[in-house]
């Protein structure tokens, strides 16, 4: 099929994404919530679900900052879990488990991501954490 | 770009998958959990999310008979709000609302559907409620 991504090639794309990530969970480890936002489209239409939908990067990024509004909060982000589905070569789904352990405990969940190919590089289009 | 669907494409691939979830709620509304499953793929690798994964067909159908295990409790199911993303000629991504209304009350609240299209149609591949 002329869609069809070579094995080598979707490798190379899973190996991509999962740098998206670890780098998303490195920001956040040094509190830096911005730097986490890299990993996400710098779009109006990027979409965020969760009991609602908040779209656009920028409300993303201000629903994160007051979620986690001190260096506490925010405490150690691990991704676990990631099974990585590539469609084509410009899209991938990513499944996997979030957890964030604070002093005060650790809370956690499932996450579903849309990945797309842009020129600098692959970015979560859309977010559906549970 | 040699992948792209023209806009004619995609706007038939976005009508088979509202008539697959029509389909759906069809079914549901006739009691019929084993018709709304059809829309769903039949496999092991189905992978249903909310607070925790399922994996496979018979397990997702297990799932819903089990939460709905009377007719009074199916109510009646509304899908609404789709907005459907169409990646390639075979995967598209559908995010929602959903609402079950029953003598009860009701509830609701959003999915993202991961949908690829098979031999026999469009079914959903992956879906996160929450």
């Amino acid at each position: 099929m002329a869609l069809a991504q070579t094995e080598k090639q979707k490798t190379l794309i899973r190996a991509d994404i999962t740098n998206v990530m670890t780098d998303q969970a490195e920001a956040w480890n040094k509190g830096d919530i911005d730097g986490f936002m890299q990993g996400y489209w710098k779009s109006e239409n990027l979409v965020f679900v969760s009991k609602e939908v908040t779209r656009g990067w920028q409300q993303t990024l201000d629903r994160y900052k007051k979620s986690y509004n001190t260096r506490e909060k925010m405490g150690t982000l691990t991704f676990s879990d990631l099974e990585i589905d590539v469609f084509s070569r410009d899209a991938a789904k990513v499944l996997g488990s979030w957890q964030v352990k604070t002093t005060a405990g650790s809370s956690g969940g499932k996450f579903t991501l849309i990945f797309k190919r842009f020129k600098d590089g692959w970015k979560v289009v859309h977010d559906h954490t549970s």
